[in-house]
């Protein structure tokens, strides 16, 4: 009990000054953490740290590890750091604050599932939100917990929905913005209406609901075709950007359910496939760029946000980028959600034609009902949600992808509220010509042109992380994790941590030591296709293990 | 499918000699390997290796992790290294082939274990054994498996006895001797006859059992009361060692069921909590000794037999130090298991009062049927199997120990063959004067005087590795593994791998460079019991991770 309250009163002298709104929108400000899900508002993933940098690497070594346990669903977590605690999520909603120095764990939170909880997919986390000293987590059953950052208890709890009614949960992490926290929601497989709702941050009470499909008399609603609004997906389940300047919230929407039929919802399918603007205040919408009309691919636009302030023709522009789940990336403007432009991550993509300048897709292949069409790249996507990291040193985009393609068979289904409605079946293969493989690639962000590019054998399914040194880390499945060259893609540092990379490493400082720690577990419901083109990924170990580096003494 | 050949072709060429038993007799002379469970046929657990020593091991740091996934029951083998393959086993029969240098996996084999497996105790694994090309494994279901070492295809496959019959199974690992594999049982806990079994190592052809309990007829038969010597338990749950100079077994023997209740077992209890020589080629005994007779505190004596030749009072002596569960360490003469010495491990300690220079038990303290009585240590030993380890250049014996006691009430339990029968039920409390902890020693392997003891907050559970470096390493129950000064027991380094200690470091060299590796994964039925005593240590995370170590470049 002795050792308990030692450890407690560490875990607060550690973490001892709040996190406020003013912290969290000045975030790079603080180089030595990572506050939120992104490390800034504007997910960049980048890290002005540069005491690990390219002339000193080969001195990066492990110097603390912290095994979860928690092998089910793969470690998917963004270690948050803040002020030398670490905190993560696992699956199963499990929560631990982790002395970020050495690896000592401080305290745990396990949340005390439902009896005979239904998870749609799996049990996995995507991370957490700070602010106000309290840790914010969705859950699988859709709460929404805060916890308190210096102890775990749980402050207070919050149902958004039965998840025996919606077929939805929580997977990603929540987004502190000012007073309120900020959260989406699962569901794009599911005969579910999609929504994004706001809580107060000290008492969860709920502050907004943003639907993702407009209901009757709204805008929009016209595009849904009879009662398809209600069930028509347009989930929400990855994590936002903010902006402070205009206080918008950017929200990437998944794909309309059914996924691959799409005769029983005719029509846009609005917000579906597109990327949202909101009032952070009020959740009113402010604009909204969809960039996929009516899709029948399930191709979600779901991934991150990207905030930019880039000259462009001769012009400073306020940009954002969004990675679509196709396979292309889309820049518009943020202040009117104006098109700017659009370009293919991927070389095996056959879906569309092309995109005009406009930003309308040219030459539409749709899968016809009933019959077996070929589509690259496959369901998993161009490239899957983990994220890209911008670098403004080097001005460029680090983002993975992933050459590959499927046959895909549209069915109609019968829709039951709540329950999976794919409208179709697939199954992954090689592209036609050349192999299936993964790569990282550095790219200009707005005209997509490649400096360098990385190529490994299988999918790169883990986050980028840009740092200051001038370097990009990732992580391959089974289980490297490496250092490339930011301005040329060259291999220069890896680790063999001895599970897949699967989660988003990140970067902090303590005492002014330079830390790197990645998330090390192999899992995800798209792991487990991955034999369906390797078959030896089937056997890829499992695990769950947080690595942290840092440079050994000269 | 080009890959996994080029996998097979190089664990064919890392591991292309084919390990004989002159290769097994000589260990010692292969510093670069770690061959057999205790590296060499004495049990040492010593290796010469000296390149990682107290003057540089400030540099030591991880060069690689493999994860294998199987955290249940913890991580609690001896990985076996021959000629850059480390072979592993994990939980649930699991083996692993990894390059030894990389961490890359290069086969894995799981067991295909039955349906509704009832598995008395937890699914963990203590270790492998190799030679003639092949790895042999007992299993969970009470087989023994010979693998390919090249390739992990099994090879053959030999029930042993049917585990709803006896109600034990093969956690230990196999000892290969000659053309032969031995291999123990557990069941000390069950109504069963313990034995152990010598199989030709090429076929799996049984070739001789000595049974622990003699049967009618046979010398020691009344030693035991009535039918009891049907069900006395007598397991053989560890790994034993060989003296090639006189082919002689060594191999510790456990408690006789029940275990805490010993009128309906009236004698002496041939052979529990002895150490049995054996004839390696027909399994014929040469000489027995019997640390406890007719014990009723479940002390087994089947921890690790050290064989050393060291002078005493003026001789020269051949002899054998076990370390029993009740926390007395025994040295007998090898040659013909005469009494020599006994020293206890532990400073609580009120089983007896004291053993008298003829090995006799002094003033024994036997708990009554009924009531409740303090005992010390606790029936998790005054050390558990983990392993102690001898080093030549010191001539002590490192082994760790634990101070804790507990209340016991024996009880009359049913004797049902194949099921549980503790015959008693037990709590685990610190002891009266100071608190409950854990210890790792320097001793004199005769006489027990103790040259040093580290003193840690939580039992060690891990095996000791000793190395020619003058180190001696291990970890704790909190994920802490670390290296102390052979000579004077100062921490000299230590990494947090996040996960408690609970099976045995090794060492070994590939292409001249030194690695340190330990399996990380706290579990077993033991750990599961520390709750008792210290809270928090239910929550202590498990893992099953191997980290392998090496001298960063200067």
């Amino acid at each position: 009990m002795i050792r308990l309250l030692l450890l407690l009163s560490l875990a607060g002298a550690l973490g001892a000054q709040e996190i406020t709104s003013k912290r969290l929108i000045e975030a790079d400000r603080e180089p030595h953490n990572w506050l939120t899900y992104a490390r800034t508002y504007n997910a960049w993933r980048y890290s002005p740290l540069d005491k690990i940098n390219r002339s000193n690497i080969q001195r990066l070594a492990p110097v603390w590890s912290f095994q979860t346990g928690d092998v089910e669903g793969g470690l998917q977590c963004t270690p948050l750091v803040a002020d030398g605690v670490m905190y993560i999520s696992t699956s199963w909603n499990r929560v631990y604050a982790i002395d970020a120095a050495t690896g000592r764990k401080l305290w745990h939170y396990i949340y005390e599932k439902p009896k005979n909880l239904g998870v749609p997919f799996g049990p996995w986390n995507r991370g957490l939100a700070l602010g106000y000293g309290l840790v914010f987590m969705g859950t699988l059953d859709n709460h929404l917990v805060a916890l308190d950052a210096k102890t775990g208890r749980e402050v207070w709890n919050v149902a958004i929905e039965d998840l025996a009614q919606c077929g939805c949960n929580i997977t990603g992490a929540p987004l502190v913005v000012k007073d309120k926290v900020i959260v989406g929601v699962t569901g794009g497989e599911m005969a579910h209406r999609g929504y994004i709702n706001a809580f107060d941050a000290k008492t969860g009470r709920h502050v907004w609901r943003f639907w993702t499909i407009p209901g009757p008399g709204e805008p929009g609603h016209e595009t849904w075709e009879g009662d398809s609004w209600k069930f028509g997906g347009a989930s929400t389940w990855m994590t936002g950007s903010y902006d402070p300047e205009s206080n918008l919230v950017f929200w990437g929407v998944g794909n309309p359910a059914a996924d691959f039929y799409g005769d029983d919802r005719k029509g846009a399918n609005l917000y579906t496939d597109s990327v949202v603007a909101l009032d952070a205040d009020t959740g009113k919408l402010k604009w909204y760029y969809q960039q996929i009309p009516h899709d029948v691919w399930d191709w979600d636009s779901a991934y991150e946000s990207v905030l930019l302030d880039l000259e462009h023709k001769g012009q400073k522009r306020k940009l954002l980028l969004n990675v679509n789940k196709g396979g292309y990336v889309f820049v518009v403007d943020r202040t009117d959600g104006k098109f700017v432009s659009a370009w293919p991550l991927v070389q095996n993509l056959n879906w569309i034609q092309g995109i005009d300048e406009q930003g309308r897709l040219i030459g539409r292949n749709e899968p016809a009902l009933g019959k077996s069409s070929f589509i690259c790249p496959s369901v998993g996507g161009g490239r899957s949600w983990n994220h890209g990291a911008y670098s403004p040193k080097t001005g460029w985009f680090y983002t993975t992808g992933i050459e590959w393609c499927q046959t895909v068979v549209p069915q109609k289904e019968e829709k039951v509220e709540g329950k999976q409605i794919m409208g179709g079946q697939f199954e992954f293969k090689p592209p036609p010509s050349g192999e299936a493989g993964g790569h990282l690639g550095a790219y200009d962000p707005i005209t997509g042109k490649r400096h360098w590019i990385y190529r490994s054998k299988y999918p790169l399914l883990a986050s980028a992380l840009a740092t200051g040194g001038d370097l990009v880390f990732t992580g391959d499945p089974e289980g490297e994790f490496f250092a490339l060259d930011a301005a040329t893609g060259k291999k220069l540092w890896s680790f063999m941590t001895g599970s897949g990379h699967r989660g988003s490493p990140v970067t902090y400082a303590v005492n002014g030591r330079q830390y790197i720690a990645t998330p090390s577990g192999w899992g995800s419901a798209l792991a487990g296709l991955l034999p369906q083109i390797w078959p030896e990924a089937e056997y890829f170990p499992s695990g769950s293990v947080i690595f942290a580096f840092a440079l050994s003494e000269p």
